[in-house]
């Protein structure tokens, strides 16, 4: 399982699909174009089911909770299986707590950390999904104040995202727990914060902090630290810890996944050494989204021209798809890898090797780009925004093309409908082989449907 | 006039509403977000107009053709009025065309620059749209070969976007124009099309160029010359020249908008030396999409949290919506003016001056954040993602908070659903002086419609 022991992603396109081992195949890929159209969302259940069972087997102390943070990809059918394996939910806005509670989930497996600070109709909302068990992780001030009298009234214990306040200039972007974001209560309020609750004789049982490590271990660890550190100083009745994200996946073959048994490990020994000194046992929580998501998901698009600008201008692949439906690139620079299969059903290029077109050392390069009238839709990318020609053979006009590691941020956070481009379908590949639509092509119809 | 003489955006919230003049006023802001909640987008129809008739004025030897580049913004109800006011369409996709179309506007005031190269059912219903008269503007050798036998039975004459190829490796990112990207048919092909295209009896009565200046005037003049060059070089049979979009609007105060007189002059010279060298009156097009839309749109926002990251970090403003409705900052760093509307619909604040609660110099300063779990969810951003904190008064808990600027480029291209927000509704504000909504809030119902 190549998921959990870092060295390459589950999933990817092998030809295993063809030998009768069941994973995704080019056969796959091409049958899935055929029958559905592209672009096209392809989710195999396989690789979904395996980076749930990583996560799930993550060492612990004294018990582990694993929520799927769903806003990585809310799609229902994906829900339900994540959900069907042992996964809770973590919700990042009511929207997204409605939607998990449409799939099946009860309330009272979903948390609630959401940025909005819900009032009136939304107020009432909330408090009904709390009523039902949904476990609100307040993430500011505002936030305590405002559902304080309900959750008194009701004996309805509390979590809390503590703002850990880490970090220094030296990083003062994309680190969700240094002074510089403003995730949570910050440790420079939480006097404040718990002196009002304990007047109202709130209870804290469960403590949150997430740091957007980026899948730095080094970090995930010191996060482990903190939480820990908080929670004895500060949250006397917390049962729970809850460690969030920043499980980092590896797309490309040169990326490394972060190591879960490892990283659980680690937080058991800082667990078990909390036990020791306080005698509280503490369960744990994690809240990956990307790790379970990413890797199961593949884009199909179609080679639809090509051409070349001029002697010292770059080679161009043309996809009917792009920007719209895997934003990350121009979003984050983020890289993902490439696949190539012929009209044929055959498998011509993999980034992960093989391909019968040849291997990446003699082909030519090209930039990647999509269908929209917009510079920056591509999906080879640097960070700044600048085209970076990819190595990979020619391909031929209609061959497929596919873009790995599209399960996760990609359907769910994309510029869907820009240039009137119509939502792509979601199609699960199940475990028995089968290709199972989960989300219909968005038409043009509803894509105007509310305009009066 | 701002937009003309690049002294200040049109539009703005100076509270010249209340005063009865009918611009957008802080009593609009109001009463549009208690009519119809927020977020929503607003659009204010006087600014549209006004934009619209600074192009429509400019300058030019033998006629001009304003194509309003729609997908800046192609609710049904704004494209009615822009096409109303006397422009036309630029297309970039087939449903683009579809759209323009099922406003109102016949197919003969279309033309189409795609970067898709359609086939089978998307081919013949280009062909049903050129039939009926839709421009083909033919961006590749690919796009020219596949239409080539339909255009040249039917006699269809056809234009072709043509890469001039300029730009050097000092601009190796977002100037479209350059070898390094890959919009239409590149100047080292030109040849090969031409002789193609000869072959078939085609041909060509317009060729566009768009070199993506960014806003700058130079680029915009040498992009001129350059397509006057071209047109005399390799296009003897072309009637109309199209020098694409590229007019700069001011959004900010210390922005400068592109001078439509001044540039007109210099491209109407340009064009009256082409007449007195070759005996050919040149026909101009124009492609503004921006210049149109940017500053008639504000997105309403209310101020739902506060917070401080501690005493080295920075002040957070809340808002209700954020990246999924003006994803921008995030994708290109760009910067919007910010106005602050109270409760009871007091100007507070206007990033052009005036307001209630002091000016900007004894101002705190705070990072603008929205509603989604996310790092980079900001209205305040630098192009390199790190937040940027703003000088504004310190707005209260459910104050409204304007993010200007925003009627191009926003409601159509963000991350609309992420985090299972809803698409926010759109209203215009009529020369009237009336509200009207143009298109719906989207439900959760609709959001989950097409999942299985």
């Amino acid at each position: 399982m190549g998921a959990m022991n870092g060295m390459r992603p589950a999933g990817g396109i092998d030809g295993s699909g063809a030998d009768g081992s069941g994973g995704i195949g080019p056969d796959v890929i091409l049958k899935a174009a055929e029958s559905f159209g592209s672009p096209v969302y392809l989710y195999d259940e396989r690789a979904l089911a395996e980076a749930c069972g990583a996560v799930l087997s993550m060492p612990n102390a004294f018990g582990l909770s694993v929520r799927y943070a769903m806003k990585a990809n809310p799609n229902r059918t994906l829900l339900k299986l994540i959900c069907g394996l042992g996964l809770s939910i973590d919700a990042s806005s009511l929207n997204e707590a409605r939607r998990a509670n449409m799939a099946g989930m009860g309330f009272e497996r979903i948390m609630l950390t959401t940025q909005e600070a819900p009032e009136g109709d939304e107020m009432r909302a909330l408090e009904e999904m709390m009523r039902r068990g949904l476990k609100y992780n307040v993430c500011s001030l505002r936030q305590l104040y405002n559902i304080t009298d309900f959750a008194a009234e009701n004996g309805i214990g509390l979590s809390m995202r503590v703002h850990p306040g880490i970090g220094s200039g030296e990083s003062v972007t994309r680190n969700t727990g240094d002074d510089y974001s403003c995730f949570g209560v910050h440790l420079s309020d939480i006097e404040k914060a718990l002196d009002f609750a304990r007047g109202k004789g709130l209870r804290f049982d469960c403590v949150h902090t997430h740091i957007g490590s980026g899948g730095d271990p080094a970090a995930w660890r010191s996060n482990v630290d903190l939480e820990l550190k908080i929670a004895g100083e500060y949250f006397p009745e917390a049962e729970t810890v809850n460690f969030g994200g920043g499980l980092k996946v590896a797309r490309m073959p040169d990326e490394k996944a972060a190591d879960i048994q490892a990283l659980g490990e680690y937080a058991r020994g800082r667990v078990e050494d909390f036990y020791r000194r306080t005698g509280r046992k503490l369960r744990t929580e994690i809240e990956p989204g990307t790790y379970i998501a990413a890797n199961a998901g593949y884009l199909i698009l179609r080679v639809t021209d090509k051409k070349r600008t001029g002697a010292d201008g770059y080679n161009f692949i043309i996809l009917n798809g792009g920007m719209e439906l895997n934003t990350r690139p121009l979003l984050y620079g983020s890289r993902h890898p490439f696949y190539i299969v012929s009209k044929s059903g055959e498998l011509k290029f993999s980034e992960f090797g093989g391909g019968t077109a040849g291997s990446r050392d003699t082909a030519y390069e090209a930039a990647v780009v999509g269908r929209c009238c917009e510079s920056g839709d591509s999906q080879s990318l640097a960070p700044d925004g600048r085209l970076v020609p990819r190595a990979l053979p020619e391909p031929d006009i209609g061959d497929l093309f596919v873009v790995g590691g599209t399960g996760a941020y990609c359907s769910a956070m994309s510029l869907v409908n820009y240039n009137s481009h119509v939502q792509a379908p979601e199609v699960l590949y199940t475990r028995g082989g089968e290709l199972i639509e989960i989300r219909r092509r968005q038409t043009l119809e509803q894509l105007t449907a509310n305009e009066l």
